[in-house]
Protein backbone atom coordinates (compact mmCIF):
# COMPACT_ATOMS: atom_id res chain seq x y z
CA UNK A 1 0.00 0.00 0.00
CA UNK A 2 1.72 3.98 -0.89
CA UNK A 3 1.68 6.09 1.33
CA UNK A 4 -0.78 9.02 1.08
CA UNK A 5 0.34 12.83 0.54
CA UNK A 6 0.39 15.10 2.82
CA UNK A 7 -2.73 16.54 3.69
CA UNK A 8 -3.48 20.52 3.44
CA UNK A 9 -3.53 22.53 6.96
CA UNK A 10 -1.04 19.97 8.50
CA UNK A 11 1.15 23.17 8.13
CA UNK A 12 0.34 25.58 11.17
CA UNK A 13 0.94 29.09 11.38
CA UNK A 14 1.86 31.46 14.18
CA UNK A 15 -1.76 32.31 16.09
CA UNK A 16 -3.56 29.63 14.04
CA UNK A 17 -5.21 26.94 16.55
CA UNK A 18 -4.14 23.20 16.30
CA UNK A 19 -7.36 21.76 14.89
CA UNK A 20 -6.67 18.50 14.75
CA UNK A 21 -5.73 17.59 18.44
CA UNK A 22 -8.96 18.50 19.21
CA UNK A 23 -10.91 15.50 20.20
CA UNK A 24 -14.08 16.94 21.71
CA UNK A 25 -15.45 19.85 20.24
CA UNK A 26 -19.13 21.38 21.27
CA UNK A 27 -21.06 22.53 18.29
CA UNK A 28 -23.51 25.16 18.98
CA UNK A 29 -25.84 27.09 17.10
CA UNK A 30 -26.36 30.95 16.64
CA UNK A 31 -30.32 30.36 15.85
CA UNK A 32 -30.89 28.44 19.46
CA UNK A 33 -30.96 30.87 22.40
CA UNK A 34 -28.15 29.03 25.16
CA UNK A 35 -29.15 29.42 28.56
CA UNK A 36 -26.47 30.85 31.26
CA UNK A 37 -26.44 27.22 32.18
CA UNK A 38 -25.67 25.81 29.36
CA UNK A 39 -23.24 28.73 28.62
CA UNK A 40 -21.24 27.84 31.83
CA UNK A 41 -21.29 23.70 31.52
CA UNK A 42 -19.48 24.19 27.65
CA UNK A 43 -16.67 26.68 29.85
CA UNK A 44 -16.46 23.92 32.43
CA UNK A 45 -16.64 20.79 30.31
CA UNK A 46 -12.91 21.00 29.22
CA UNK A 47 -14.23 20.89 25.69
CA UNK A 48 -11.49 21.10 23.03
CA UNK A 49 -13.06 24.11 20.95
CA UNK A 50 -16.47 25.34 19.92
CA UNK A 51 -17.87 24.93 16.70
CA UNK A 52 -20.07 27.67 15.63
CA UNK A 53 -22.40 26.45 12.90
CA UNK A 54 -26.44 25.49 12.28
CA UNK A 55 -28.57 25.41 8.92
CA UNK A 56 -30.50 28.88 9.20
CA UNK A 57 -30.07 32.18 10.76
CA UNK A 58 -26.79 32.09 10.81
CA UNK A 59 -25.69 35.87 11.01
CA UNK A 60 -23.15 38.23 12.04
CA UNK A 61 -25.45 39.25 14.41
CA UNK A 62 -26.44 36.14 15.60
CA UNK A 63 -22.89 34.94 15.50
CA UNK A 64 -21.76 37.82 17.33
CA UNK A 65 -23.95 37.60 20.06
CA UNK A 66 -22.92 34.18 20.75
CA UNK A 67 -19.44 34.76 20.92
CA UNK A 68 -20.13 37.66 23.49
CA UNK A 69 -22.56 35.55 25.90
CA UNK A 70 -19.59 32.70 25.90
CA UNK A 71 -16.51 35.62 26.56
CA UNK A 72 -19.62 37.09 29.25
CA UNK A 73 -20.02 34.15 30.70
CA UNK A 74 -15.73 33.30 31.32
CA UNK A 75 -15.79 36.48 33.24
CA UNK A 76 -12.01 36.98 32.27
CA UNK A 77 -11.29 33.25 32.24
CA UNK A 78 -10.24 31.28 29.45
CA UNK A 79 -12.10 30.22 26.31
CA UNK A 80 -11.55 27.39 24.48
CA UNK A 81 -10.72 28.02 20.36
CA UNK A 82 -13.77 29.16 18.46
CA UNK A 83 -13.98 27.56 15.07
CA UNK A 84 -16.56 28.87 12.68
CA UNK A 85 -18.40 27.26 9.88
CA UNK A 86 -18.71 29.93 7.06
CA UNK A 87 -21.79 28.38 5.20
CA UNK A 88 -23.11 31.64 4.01
CA UNK A 89 -21.53 35.37 3.36
CA UNK A 90 -23.89 36.63 5.62
CA UNK A 91 -21.73 34.55 8.28
CA UNK A 92 -17.75 35.82 7.17
CA UNK A 93 -16.71 38.14 9.67
CA UNK A 94 -13.61 38.90 12.00
CA UNK A 95 -13.33 37.31 15.35
CA UNK A 96 -13.09 33.17 15.41
CA UNK A 97 -9.87 31.42 16.13
CA UNK A 98 -10.59 29.17 12.80
CA UNK A 99 -12.81 29.69 9.56
CA UNK A 100 -14.24 26.29 8.40
CA UNK A 101 -15.46 26.88 4.61
CA UNK A 102 -18.10 23.88 4.39
CA UNK A 103 -19.14 21.36 1.39
CA UNK A 104 -21.43 19.00 0.52
CA UNK A 105 -19.87 15.34 -0.94
CA UNK A 106 -23.19 13.47 -1.43
CA UNK A 107 -25.50 16.37 -3.00
CA UNK A 108 -26.24 16.74 -6.70
CA UNK A 109 -26.81 20.62 -6.07
CA UNK A 110 -23.79 22.42 -7.32
CA UNK A 111 -24.63 25.21 -4.65
CA UNK A 112 -23.42 22.92 -2.00
CA UNK A 113 -20.49 21.58 -3.80
CA UNK A 114 -18.57 24.98 -4.09
CA UNK A 115 -20.73 27.39 -5.86
CA UNK A 116 -21.96 29.63 -3.41
CA UNK A 117 -18.23 30.19 -1.98
CA UNK A 118 -17.02 30.81 -5.64
CA UNK A 119 -19.96 33.74 -5.43
CA UNK A 120 -18.87 34.85 -2.61
CA UNK A 121 -15.84 34.95 -3.19
CA UNK A 122 -16.33 37.25 -6.56
CA UNK A 123 -17.97 39.70 -4.53
CA UNK A 124 -15.65 39.42 -1.47
CA UNK A 125 -11.90 39.21 -3.27
CA UNK A 126 -12.03 42.89 -4.68
CA UNK A 127 -12.55 44.23 -1.11
CA UNK A 128 -10.99 42.09 0.79
CA UNK A 129 -8.42 39.88 -0.49
CA UNK A 130 -5.76 40.94 1.54
CA UNK A 131 -7.69 40.87 4.35
CA UNK A 132 -8.92 37.21 4.29
CA UNK A 133 -7.19 35.17 6.68
CA UNK A 134 -6.47 32.37 4.33
CA UNK A 135 -4.02 30.57 6.61
CA UNK A 136 -6.86 29.95 9.62
CA UNK A 137 -9.50 28.75 6.55
CA UNK A 138 -10.14 25.03 6.52
CA UNK A 139 -12.23 23.40 3.83
CA UNK A 140 -14.67 21.13 5.74
CA UNK A 141 -15.87 18.18 3.36
CA UNK A 142 -19.10 16.57 4.47
CA UNK A 143 -20.70 13.98 4.61
CA UNK A 144 -24.28 13.98 5.33
CA UNK A 145 -26.02 11.17 6.99
CA UNK A 146 -29.73 11.18 8.64
CA UNK A 147 -32.41 11.84 5.89
CA UNK A 148 -34.78 13.60 8.21
CA UNK A 149 -32.43 16.39 9.10
CA UNK A 150 -33.06 19.66 8.09
CA UNK A 151 -29.09 20.14 6.80
CA UNK A 152 -29.67 16.89 4.37
CA UNK A 153 -33.36 18.63 3.03
CA UNK A 154 -31.54 21.62 2.87
CA UNK A 155 -28.51 20.55 0.99
CA UNK A 156 -30.84 17.80 -0.83
CA UNK A 157 -28.34 14.99 0.42
CA UNK A 158 -28.10 11.92 -1.10
CA UNK A 159 -28.21 9.85 2.43
CA UNK A 160 -29.21 6.60 0.91
CA UNK A 161 -25.29 5.22 0.34
CA UNK A 162 -23.80 1.99 -0.22
CA UNK A 163 -20.75 1.34 2.00
CA UNK A 164 -18.99 1.28 -1.24
CA UNK A 165 -20.40 4.52 -2.04
CA UNK A 166 -19.37 6.03 1.24
CA UNK A 167 -15.96 4.13 0.56
CA UNK A 168 -15.30 6.16 -2.86
CA UNK A 169 -16.97 9.47 -1.86
CA UNK A 170 -14.77 9.95 1.39
CA UNK A 171 -11.75 8.50 -0.70
CA UNK A 172 -12.11 10.66 -4.02
CA UNK A 173 -12.38 13.77 -1.58
CA UNK A 174 -9.68 13.14 0.99
CA UNK A 175 -7.24 10.97 -1.01
CA UNK A 176 -7.35 12.17 -4.13
CA UNK A 177 -8.22 15.67 -3.50
CA UNK A 178 -6.55 15.74 0.30
CA UNK A 179 -9.48 17.54 1.72
CA UNK A 180 -7.89 17.77 5.25
CA UNK A 181 -11.11 17.16 7.64
CA UNK A 182 -14.13 14.94 6.65
CA UNK A 183 -17.24 15.48 8.72
CA UNK A 184 -19.64 12.47 8.92
CA UNK A 185 -22.60 14.18 9.89
CA UNK A 186 -25.52 12.13 11.53
CA UNK A 187 -27.18 15.39 12.60
CA UNK A 188 -29.81 14.59 15.45
CA UNK A 189 -29.34 11.13 15.06
CA UNK A 190 -26.78 8.68 16.54
CA UNK A 191 -25.29 7.03 13.60
CA UNK A 192 -23.90 3.73 12.75
CA UNK A 193 -20.33 3.15 13.64
CA UNK A 194 -19.45 0.65 10.89
CA UNK A 195 -20.17 3.58 8.08
CA UNK A 196 -17.56 5.65 10.23
CA UNK A 197 -15.18 2.95 10.32
CA UNK A 198 -15.61 2.97 6.62
CA UNK A 199 -15.13 6.67 6.29
CA UNK A 200 -12.26 6.82 8.66
CA UNK A 201 -10.74 4.25 6.81
CA UNK A 202 -10.82 5.50 3.61
CA UNK A 203 -9.75 8.97 4.40
CA UNK A 204 -6.04 8.81 4.26
CA UNK A 205 -4.25 11.16 6.25
CA UNK A 206 -7.89 13.10 6.62
CA UNK A 207 -8.85 14.28 10.11
CA UNK A 208 -12.31 12.23 10.62
CA UNK A 209 -14.87 14.15 12.88
CA UNK A 210 -18.01 12.51 13.67
CA UNK A 211 -21.15 14.59 14.49
CA UNK A 212 -24.93 13.13 15.59
CA UNK A 213 -26.90 12.16 18.26
CA UNK A 214 -24.28 11.97 21.13
CA UNK A 215 -26.47 12.06 24.14
CA UNK A 216 -24.32 10.02 26.97
CA UNK A 217 -20.68 9.01 28.12
CA UNK A 218 -20.85 5.28 26.01
CA UNK A 219 -21.67 6.66 22.49
CA UNK A 220 -19.18 9.60 22.96
CA UNK A 221 -16.73 6.54 23.83
CA UNK A 222 -17.70 4.69 20.88
CA UNK A 223 -17.45 7.22 18.32
CA UNK A 224 -14.03 8.87 19.75
CA UNK A 225 -12.65 5.51 19.40
CA UNK A 226 -13.64 5.86 15.74
CA UNK A 227 -13.30 8.97 14.59
CA UNK A 228 -10.41 12.11 15.48
CA UNK A 229 -13.07 14.20 16.60
CA UNK A 230 -16.08 13.85 17.81
CA UNK A 231 -18.60 16.89 18.38
CA UNK A 232 -21.53 17.34 20.82
CA UNK A 233 -24.17 19.98 19.72
CA UNK A 234 -28.00 18.86 20.98
CA UNK A 235 -27.35 17.89 24.56
CA UNK A 236 -25.79 21.42 25.42
CA UNK A 237 -29.49 22.57 25.00
CA UNK A 238 -31.27 19.06 26.72
CA UNK A 239 -29.14 18.34 29.47
CA UNK A 240 -25.93 20.35 29.69
CA UNK A 241 -25.28 18.96 32.89
CA UNK A 242 -24.63 15.76 30.39
CA UNK A 243 -21.92 17.21 28.62
CA UNK A 244 -19.07 16.92 30.76
CA UNK A 245 -18.84 13.58 31.13
CA UNK A 246 -18.75 13.03 27.50
CA UNK A 247 -15.65 14.88 27.59
CA UNK A 248 -14.23 12.86 29.98
CA UNK A 249 -15.23 9.22 28.16
CA UNK A 250 -13.55 11.50 24.82
CA UNK A 251 -10.58 11.18 26.65
CA UNK A 252 -10.71 7.56 28.42
CA UNK A 253 -11.31 6.41 24.95
CA UNK A 254 -8.31 8.37 22.94
CA UNK A 255 -5.95 6.21 25.45
CA UNK B 1 -1.74 39.57 3.58
CA UNK B 2 -1.55 36.43 5.66
CA UNK B 3 0.41 33.12 4.32
CA UNK B 4 -1.19 30.47 2.07
CA UNK B 5 -0.83 27.28 3.83
CA UNK B 6 0.98 24.31 2.77
CA UNK B 7 0.02 22.81 -0.68
CA UNK B 8 -0.95 19.35 -1.44
CA UNK B 9 1.43 16.97 -3.20
CA UNK B 10 4.15 19.30 -2.03
CA UNK B 11 6.24 16.58 -0.18
CA UNK B 12 7.75 14.27 -2.49
CA UNK B 13 7.80 10.47 -1.92
CA UNK B 14 10.51 8.15 -3.04
CA UNK B 15 9.54 7.29 -6.78
CA UNK B 16 7.26 10.45 -7.42
CA UNK B 17 8.54 13.28 -9.52
CA UNK B 18 9.10 16.47 -8.66
CA UNK B 19 6.13 17.62 -11.22
CA UNK B 20 6.84 21.42 -9.70
CA UNK B 21 10.15 21.51 -10.89
CA UNK B 22 8.48 21.10 -15.03
CA UNK B 23 8.83 24.42 -16.64
CA UNK B 24 7.75 22.96 -20.47
CA UNK B 25 5.77 19.69 -20.96
CA UNK B 26 5.18 18.65 -24.04
CA UNK B 27 0.46 16.86 -24.43
CA UNK B 28 0.53 14.26 -26.93
CA UNK B 29 -2.98 12.89 -27.70
CA UNK B 30 -3.15 8.91 -27.83
CA UNK B 31 -6.04 9.54 -30.37
CA UNK B 32 -3.73 11.39 -32.95
CA UNK B 33 -0.97 9.38 -34.64
CA UNK B 34 2.27 10.59 -33.82
CA UNK B 35 5.10 9.92 -36.76
CA UNK B 36 8.62 9.21 -36.09
CA UNK B 37 9.52 12.55 -36.69
CA UNK B 38 7.32 14.12 -34.23
CA UNK B 39 8.34 11.46 -31.23
CA UNK B 40 12.14 11.88 -32.12
CA UNK B 41 11.41 15.55 -31.63
CA UNK B 42 9.31 15.17 -28.64
CA UNK B 43 12.44 13.19 -27.14
CA UNK B 44 15.19 15.64 -28.77
CA UNK B 45 13.38 19.14 -27.26
CA UNK B 46 14.55 18.89 -24.03
CA UNK B 47 11.09 19.16 -22.63
CA UNK B 48 10.61 18.28 -18.71
CA UNK B 49 7.77 15.73 -19.50
CA UNK B 50 5.22 14.44 -21.42
CA UNK B 51 1.48 14.73 -20.47
CA UNK B 52 -0.73 11.81 -21.79
CA UNK B 53 -4.51 13.60 -22.32
CA UNK B 54 -7.49 14.51 -24.38
CA UNK B 55 -10.85 14.39 -24.58
CA UNK B 56 -11.90 11.72 -27.04
CA UNK B 57 -10.28 8.24 -27.25
CA UNK B 58 -8.40 7.00 -24.42
CA UNK B 59 -8.71 3.56 -23.38
CA UNK B 60 -5.57 1.37 -22.12
CA UNK B 61 -4.87 0.33 -25.59
CA UNK B 62 -4.04 3.93 -27.38
CA UNK B 63 -2.01 5.06 -24.19
CA UNK B 64 -0.21 2.05 -24.41
CA UNK B 65 0.61 2.20 -27.55
CA UNK B 66 1.79 5.17 -27.61
CA UNK B 67 3.80 4.97 -24.64
CA UNK B 68 5.43 2.63 -26.41
CA UNK B 69 5.92 4.58 -29.37
CA UNK B 70 8.15 6.88 -27.28
CA UNK B 71 10.50 3.96 -25.55
CA UNK B 72 11.01 2.05 -29.01
CA UNK B 73 12.51 5.68 -30.15
CA UNK B 74 14.34 6.64 -27.57
CA UNK B 75 16.05 3.31 -28.12
CA UNK B 76 17.14 2.61 -24.52
CA UNK B 77 18.03 6.35 -23.94
CA UNK B 78 16.55 8.55 -21.24
CA UNK B 79 12.59 9.41 -21.83
CA UNK B 80 11.05 12.47 -19.97
CA UNK B 81 8.76 11.77 -17.12
CA UNK B 82 5.32 10.35 -18.20
CA UNK B 83 2.47 12.16 -16.70
CA UNK B 84 -1.20 10.38 -17.13
CA UNK B 85 -4.67 12.38 -17.62
CA UNK B 86 -6.92 9.91 -15.76
CA UNK B 87 -10.02 11.47 -17.17
CA UNK B 88 -11.89 7.96 -17.74
CA UNK B 89 -11.85 5.00 -15.90
CA UNK B 90 -10.84 3.09 -18.84
CA UNK B 91 -7.53 5.16 -19.41
CA UNK B 92 -6.40 3.93 -15.72
CA UNK B 93 -3.54 1.72 -15.97
CA UNK B 94 0.05 1.14 -14.52
CA UNK B 95 3.12 2.29 -16.58
CA UNK B 96 3.20 6.27 -16.53
CA UNK B 97 4.86 8.08 -13.74
CA UNK B 98 2.14 10.26 -12.52
CA UNK B 99 -1.16 10.33 -12.41
CA UNK B 100 -3.53 13.85 -12.74
CA UNK B 101 -6.95 13.17 -11.99
CA UNK B 102 -8.95 16.63 -13.70
CA UNK B 103 -11.49 18.36 -12.73
CA UNK B 104 -13.10 21.28 -14.28
CA UNK B 105 -13.92 24.70 -11.70
CA UNK B 106 -16.12 25.99 -14.93
CA UNK B 107 -18.85 23.86 -15.47
CA UNK B 108 -22.15 23.11 -13.81
CA UNK B 109 -22.26 19.94 -14.87
CA UNK B 110 -21.46 17.03 -11.90
CA UNK B 111 -19.69 14.90 -13.71
CA UNK B 112 -17.49 17.27 -14.09
CA UNK B 113 -17.11 17.67 -11.26
CA UNK B 114 -15.60 14.97 -9.36
CA UNK B 115 -19.01 12.69 -9.81
CA UNK B 116 -17.12 10.34 -12.74
CA UNK B 117 -14.29 10.03 -10.15
CA UNK B 118 -16.59 8.84 -7.52
CA UNK B 119 -18.33 6.59 -9.36
CA UNK B 120 -15.23 4.88 -10.94
CA UNK B 121 -13.76 4.55 -7.31
CA UNK B 122 -16.94 3.11 -6.27
CA UNK B 123 -16.24 -0.03 -8.78
CA UNK B 124 -12.20 0.21 -8.29
CA UNK B 125 -11.57 0.07 -4.36
CA UNK B 126 -12.77 -3.22 -3.25
CA UNK B 127 -10.55 -4.71 -5.75
CA UNK B 128 -7.25 -2.29 -6.10
CA UNK B 129 -7.44 -0.08 -2.78
CA UNK B 130 -4.03 -1.51 -2.08
CA UNK B 131 -2.44 -1.04 -5.50
CA UNK B 132 -3.81 2.31 -5.86
CA UNK B 133 -0.38 4.55 -6.28
CA UNK B 134 -1.97 7.28 -3.80
CA UNK B 135 0.99 9.18 -3.87
CA UNK B 136 1.09 9.40 -7.32
CA UNK B 137 -1.97 11.25 -8.02
CA UNK B 138 -2.07 15.02 -7.98
CA UNK B 139 -5.55 16.20 -8.57
CA UNK B 140 -5.71 18.91 -11.55
CA UNK B 141 -8.11 21.30 -11.41
CA UNK B 142 -9.02 22.87 -14.82
CA UNK B 143 -10.12 26.46 -15.82
CA UNK B 144 -11.08 25.70 -19.58
CA UNK B 145 -11.71 28.97 -21.59
CA UNK B 146 -11.79 28.61 -25.17
CA UNK B 147 -15.38 28.21 -26.20
CA UNK B 148 -15.32 26.84 -29.47
CA UNK B 149 -12.71 23.76 -28.31
CA UNK B 150 -13.76 20.31 -27.84
CA UNK B 151 -13.12 20.36 -23.88
CA UNK B 152 -15.20 22.77 -23.27
CA UNK B 153 -18.13 21.38 -25.27
CA UNK B 154 -17.81 18.08 -23.80
CA UNK B 155 -17.59 19.53 -20.13
CA UNK B 156 -20.34 22.22 -21.02
CA UNK B 157 -17.65 24.60 -19.27
CA UNK B 158 -19.28 28.03 -18.61
CA UNK B 159 -15.49 30.36 -21.09
CA UNK B 160 -17.88 33.81 -20.44
CA UNK B 161 -16.10 34.53 -17.02
CA UNK B 162 -15.06 38.04 -16.18
CA UNK B 163 -11.55 38.57 -14.13
CA UNK B 164 -13.74 38.41 -10.88
CA UNK B 165 -15.19 35.19 -11.86
CA UNK B 166 -11.89 33.57 -13.18
CA UNK B 167 -10.14 35.21 -9.64
CA UNK B 168 -12.72 33.58 -7.57
CA UNK B 169 -13.08 30.32 -9.70
CA UNK B 170 -9.16 30.44 -9.25
CA UNK B 171 -9.18 31.46 -5.06
CA UNK B 172 -11.87 28.58 -3.95
CA UNK B 173 -10.07 25.94 -5.64
CA UNK B 174 -6.19 26.54 -4.84
CA UNK B 175 -6.58 28.64 -1.65
CA UNK B 176 -9.71 27.30 0.13
CA UNK B 177 -9.18 24.04 -1.23
CA UNK B 178 -5.64 23.53 -1.56
CA UNK B 179 -5.73 21.75 -4.79
CA UNK B 180 -1.81 22.30 -5.39
CA UNK B 181 -2.18 22.62 -9.27
CA UNK B 182 -4.49 24.72 -11.51
CA UNK B 183 -4.69 24.31 -15.26
CA UNK B 184 -5.68 27.48 -17.15
CA UNK B 185 -6.88 25.55 -21.04
CA UNK B 186 -7.10 27.40 -24.45
CA UNK B 187 -6.92 24.16 -25.54
CA UNK B 188 -6.21 25.07 -29.18
CA UNK B 189 -6.34 28.84 -29.14
CA UNK B 190 -3.60 31.00 -27.58
CA UNK B 191 -4.59 32.81 -24.43
CA UNK B 192 -5.20 35.86 -23.02
CA UNK B 193 -2.28 36.56 -21.01
CA UNK B 194 -4.10 39.21 -18.78
CA UNK B 195 -6.37 36.58 -17.63
CA UNK B 196 -3.63 34.26 -16.95
CA UNK B 197 -1.82 36.87 -15.06
CA UNK B 198 -5.22 36.98 -13.04
CA UNK B 199 -5.14 33.17 -12.80
CA UNK B 200 -2.10 33.41 -11.43
CA UNK B 201 -2.36 36.15 -8.79
CA UNK B 202 -5.06 34.77 -6.94
CA UNK B 203 -3.65 30.95 -7.09
CA UNK B 204 -1.83 31.24 -3.62
CA UNK B 205 0.68 28.71 -3.12
CA UNK B 206 -0.70 26.19 -6.10
CA UNK B 207 1.33 25.61 -9.03
CA UNK B 208 -0.15 27.40 -12.50
CA UNK B 209 -0.33 25.31 -15.71
CA UNK B 210 -0.66 27.15 -19.04
CA UNK B 211 -1.70 25.79 -22.54
CA UNK B 212 -3.16 26.57 -25.91
CA UNK B 213 -1.91 27.64 -29.04
CA UNK B 214 1.72 28.01 -28.61
CA UNK B 215 3.17 27.84 -31.34
CA UNK B 216 6.78 29.45 -31.48
CA UNK B 217 9.39 30.97 -28.80
CA UNK B 218 8.00 34.13 -28.49
CA UNK B 219 4.22 32.61 -27.43
CA UNK B 220 6.56 30.37 -24.94
CA UNK B 221 8.45 32.87 -23.59
CA UNK B 222 5.39 35.32 -22.68
CA UNK B 223 3.09 32.29 -21.16
CA UNK B 224 6.39 31.10 -19.39
CA UNK B 225 6.96 34.22 -17.48
CA UNK B 226 3.73 34.26 -16.07
CA UNK B 227 2.80 30.83 -15.34
CA UNK B 228 4.78 28.28 -13.82
CA UNK B 229 4.58 25.67 -16.67
CA UNK B 230 3.62 25.82 -20.32
CA UNK B 231 2.13 22.81 -22.24
CA UNK B 232 2.77 22.95 -25.99
CA UNK B 233 0.72 20.31 -27.46
CA UNK B 234 -0.82 20.86 -31.36
CA UNK B 235 3.11 22.00 -32.48
CA UNK B 236 4.41 18.88 -32.22
CA UNK B 237 2.14 17.28 -34.67
CA UNK B 238 1.87 20.40 -37.13
CA UNK B 239 5.49 21.53 -36.89
CA UNK B 240 7.51 19.22 -34.45
CA UNK B 241 10.77 20.64 -36.09
CA UNK B 242 10.03 23.66 -33.97
CA UNK B 243 9.57 22.09 -30.55
CA UNK B 244 12.80 22.71 -29.39
CA UNK B 245 12.74 26.39 -29.03
CA UNK B 246 9.56 26.63 -27.56
CA UNK B 247 11.98 24.76 -24.81
CA UNK B 248 14.69 27.05 -25.18
CA UNK B 249 12.47 30.48 -25.27
CA UNK B 250 10.74 28.81 -21.51
CA UNK B 251 14.04 28.31 -20.17
CA UNK B 252 15.52 31.88 -20.63
CA UNK B 253 11.83 33.08 -19.78
CA UNK B 254 12.68 31.56 -16.21
CA UNK B 255 15.62 33.40 -15.50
Amino acid sequence: MSPDRVQTGDIYWPGAPNWRAWAHVTKLDPDRPLSQTAAKAVLASGTDAVLIGGSTGITQTSVLDLMSRLRDCANGGKLPPIALEVSTLEAAMPGPDLFLIPQVLNTDQIEWLGRAQVEALTRLLPHFESVIPWHLIIPEAYLILNPDSSVARLTGANTELSAASVAALVAYATRINCLPLLYIEYSGTYGDPEIVKVAKSNAGAAHVVYGGGITNAQQAAEMAAIADTIVVGNLVYSNPEWLAETVTATRSAKF
